[in-house]
């Protein structure tokens, strides 16, 4: 699947399938239903909002997304991005958010109250030099 | 200091300074003497040599670079850059390494036999949810 509209877009997918969205702006693209795989692609200003994935969620080269996931997703990955907000349900609360080369990650989960609660993502890391090896930490943001 | 050669430069300062390189391509400097600060902008296959440095050496927005501390500097800081490459003396084995949207991030330290050993530093982080913020371990590169 291969997407370029600028306006709002809805899918309904029934079968196992991957979704590949590509140089995507200023829309908002909604998947129903159960997909494989989901990649957002060198997209600016874009909003994507899906039920469940099996496998991942990649969102790369991209600019100010934001990706809501309504169900359960294994793997949400985040790639060479700034400016990204994750949406997290209270089922897609396991998933490990692996990142890299990225900036201001977001990711927003509900709290006791229902409220989303904002969780910014560490972007930098400090490596010192101890007993033969360098030990990495990441340098958090005051008030995350 | 700019400098835009594409040569050998060699530059001596005595005195506390800033040294700022900015756009250089193919070229190698070497900074003598102790400088304040030493900023590498926007650099492609660029080596830094440098002995001392009081406050920090920063690599901005730059591709295949080879830096290397013959002397002391307490931080290096890498940021938005790939494929970089940094030679620590034995007395610049203390400085926290800082890094930031980087990839291909590598330090080479003197071993116990004085020969160069290589650290891969980590450029993807996991971050798991667990009670109620975000855990972050990186993702360490195999025989690292």
């Amino acid at each position: 699947m291969h997407l370029l509209y600028e306006a709002e877009i809805e899918i309904v997918i029934l079968c196992k399938q991957t979704v590949y969205i590509f140089g995507c702006k200023d829309s908002v693209l909604q998947i129903k239903g159960k997909v494989n795989n989901i990649t957002v692609d060198k997209c600016t200003k874009m909003g994507v909002v899906f039920t469940d994935v099996f496998a991942a969620c990649e969102i790369v080269n991209c600019n100010s997304v934001e990706v809501q996931c309504q169900g359960t997703a294994p793997t949400i990955s985040v790639d060479n991005s700034a400016g990204c907000q994750l949406y997290l349900s209270k089922d897609s609360l396991e998933p490990s958010i692996t990142t890299a080369k990225s900036s201001e990650i977001n990711v927003l989960v509900p709290g006791p109250d229902n409220d989303m609660v904002e969780h910014a993502l560490p972007q930098q890391y400090i490596h010192s030099f101890k007993d033969g090896q360098f030990l990495t930490t990441p340098v958090s943001h005051s008030g995350g």
